[in-house]
């Protein structure tokens, strides 16, 4: 069972790395370009039947390591 | 208009990073995980009204510099 993981710095949080792809699309010339987040994105694949289970273990993987919940958030959906 | 991008790589591209998290998961105690691929994650605003308009521009900027077509594919959704 396959899902995908999306983890964001939480609004309030700095993001310097997105900032520098930001501006330098603006350099490049992408004039209505407001606003870029960057975040983590991973492809999880489960060997577990149980949609709930599976989630549940992904949901603990994201919580153990794969986001630091004192500045991200994270999303996890079913490919 | 706010939309999410996905970079990932093509799937027979090696992915030393994504192996290494995937193992220190599985040291973790997660046996049940099969696989995992990290990629990355872009959450772009566009001053655009038309929707369209505003897609073409994200798919530029992916084909310019978010992502590098030789050994990665890119996903762009509404958000």
């Amino acid at each position: 069972m396959k899902f995908s993981v999306t983890v964001t710095l939480k609004k309030d949080v700095l993001d310097p790395q997105g900032k520098v792809v930001q501006q330098t699309l603006q350099n490049m010339g992408m004039k209505t370009l407001k606003d870029l987040r960057q975040g983590k994105y991973f492809e999880v694949d489960i060997n577990e039947n149980d949609e709930k289970l599976a989630k549940d273990k992904v949901d603990e993987m994201c919580k153990k390591l794969l986001a630091n919940l004192i500045i991200e958030d994270f999303k996890i959906s079913k490919l």
